[in-house]
């Protein structure tokens, strides 16, 4: 049966951990699983092959970009993203709503439709609900989600309202407008307010979509602040319905947010400081491009079962950076993704055997997370860059 | 038996197309052989793996850019620069020379020295034959290059033959400081001076080199003088040791080389032109970047059996290049050294079965070759934005 979910362990409440599968058209799904992120129809810097080679059962793509780039009638036309990218497995795809919010030029946003000018070209565009469910459509997705109004991190509490009442509003239009193929997520908003975060909740969850994404976090907001949110988004949705955390991929924050029941991860978190020479382990990120890796014959981390560590010294990969070479790009983001699916994996085992909590303790006991101002500062850096 | 070359064909005269068997430590090449560029110990955007199944048998690093990063002392320390760069295959090296000239800030040139700044880092550096041999050997290369000097395209006798004086006195030299482990190719200069060339040609041949290698070629001459001077560079080596013409890459010079007995070459030209977009095809080169592209749902050309052509649409490549996606540039680059390796592998079909001229003439009725103004230009243009 397809666009179906089991759970395939009891959690004991809407807050605990859980392991699923999701059946879709092209394929199953075990979760927690993480979306690699393929704006563009292609996760930057890596091939088809290379994503199921790493393990990889779906990814997420971006509706707004691929509307844009090469547009939704090219798609459709050539047979669907599937066979576009020649990836055979589940894809998702996000409405746009956030990328045209952040990206975007945006002229006008009301109750009936955002009014927007490409990023690329500055030709002018609108977006309704509607159109947002038809394009995720056309592109024949397996998951997809609503549009929503996702609002910057504020304290500005009527700013988070408004944000609420429209992501209703327009999540009410795109249920409408949905045929029932895909699955579709409806978004929950609310910025860091735990009452605007229920209120959204409540108003989603009474009608009645197949999975509940959790949009607005991991936006500049501290991480105890996401997760107190995520306690709040969370504890009102259906236990048997997948739930998607949208835009989270750093390791903490995915076993906090698994901690809390989430299933969907996607992020381009691992992909992107990958190209920055900076590299997971489980002590912490690294810094490839650090003299100390110089002449560092072995892997990344003793025991990664990456393509790059087994194939490839960290040596080699320090002097592919520090030449500029395009091949670091590549095994970074292999080696970044890998660690990524690898820590699901066991995670999924762990939930199974009722020792999520001592498998989350130990790893967070020896993996140092990127301090907060350093982060911040570097989500900052990539934003500027993208928009200039 | 290693550092071994058999013909497999009669040639009947220095001047005619052959194919052989050289053997290496690591592994055997069929010949007239490509060897794909890794100046860096990396061939642009391709992976190790990528370039076995690409039917790669060689490969050309560049121990002048070696030697300035990471260094030989790293490369040796580290196994040398098979398990360095995951290839254990055969790999020859250039001995520097060319990329001194061309892209180092020379100082000073004498019979016994380079003397030149890095073109990275501005540091002081002097390289003598002797030392150009030690570095290659103490990289562990299978073949390897003498130092010579490279004289640019020039009218001007004197200059071309101050450089046969001294690529002659540096081969001498080269030879002597030759361990005999790896082949050692002597290389001959004498710019599109017939008289020149034949002196060098006899002077190295007096030497009795493993291999020869025919340089500064494919420097600015016309393709006519390249021809002619490929002639009197062949005519006078030995049948039976193999011949390396270096910096020769598109597929009408390999042809009208692999006419006139030349078994190796190598070149960035393939990778280069594919990361601009330029994607060889039956009838000559194409610009992917082009909008008839845009919704081609077929293959780059019908029968290409590339790993690109075979799993993603031209309209997909289309996408990449116009979206700036660095799988595109992953993807070009192995269809065109696809494409030149199966030229190379029908040449060698063809010639065994004494059907080379006719192949070599159905092949070029069809393929139109980039005009010569265009390709001036485009060398131009890459070789200021190289030393930029």
């Amino acid at each position: 049966m397809t666009n179906d979910f089991v759970l395939l362990n009891q959690p004991l409440s809407p807050l605990a951990p859980r392991v699923g599968q999701l059946t879709t058209t092209h394929g199953k799904i075990l979760t927690p699983a993480f979306n690699p992120v393929a704006t563009q129809a292609t996760v930057k810097a890596i091939s088809s092959a290379e994503l199921e080679d790493l393990g990889v059962s779906t990814i997420i793509a971006n509706s707004y970009h691929l509307l844009m780039r090469p547009g939704i009638d090219l798609i459709e036309e050539l047979g669907g993203i599937h066979s576009f990218m020649s990836w055979m497995h589940p894809i998702a795809t996000d409405s746009g709503g956030f990328q045209i919010f952040s990206l975007g030029h945006m002229l006008q946003v009301d109750d009936d439709r955002l009014t927007f000018k490409s990023h690329i070209d500055g030709s002018l565009h609108s977006l309704t609900p509607e159109e947002a469910i038809q394009n995720q459509e056309r592109l024949g997705v397996d998951l997809m989600m609503s549009l929503d109004q996702c609002v910057p991190f504020t304290n500005e509490i009527e700013a988070v309202q408004m944000g609420v009442r429209r992501t209703t509003l327009w999540a009410r239009r795109c249920r409408e407008a949905w045929s029932g193929k895909a699955m579709l997520f409806g978004i929950i908003q609310g910025g860091v307010f735990p009452e605007e975060r229920e209120k959204s909740a409540k108003e989603l969850v009474a009608m009645d979509f197949p999975g509940y994404a959790i949009g607005g976090l991991s936006v500049g907001e501290p991480k105890q602040s996401m997760y107190a949110t995520l306690d709040s988004s969370c504890e009102l949705l259906p236990i048997n319905k997948p739930r998607h955390l949208l835009g989270v991929g750093s390791p903490e924050d995915l076993l906090e947010a698994i901690a809390r029941g989430v299933d969907l991860f996607d992020s381009a978190l691992p992909t992107r400081i990958a190209r920055n020479g900076s590299l997971f382990t489980p002590e912490g990120r690294i810094n490839i491009l650090n003299a100390r890796f110089k002449n560092q014959s072995g892997p990344i981390y003793p025991g990664c079962d990456c393509v790059t560590c087994t194939n490839y010294s960290t040596s080699y990969l320090h002097h592919l950076f520090k030449t500029q070479e395009l091949l670091s790009l590549r095994l970074a983001s292999i080696h970044n993704l890998r660690f990524i699916l690898r820590l699901l994996e066991e995670v999924r085992v762990a939930i199974r055997a009722n020792e999520f909590n001592a498998y989350k303790e130990a790893f967070l006991q020896t993996y140092k997370p990127t301090d907060e101002q350093t982060r911040i500062a570097q989500k900052a850096k990539w934003a500027s860059a993208r928009r200039g």
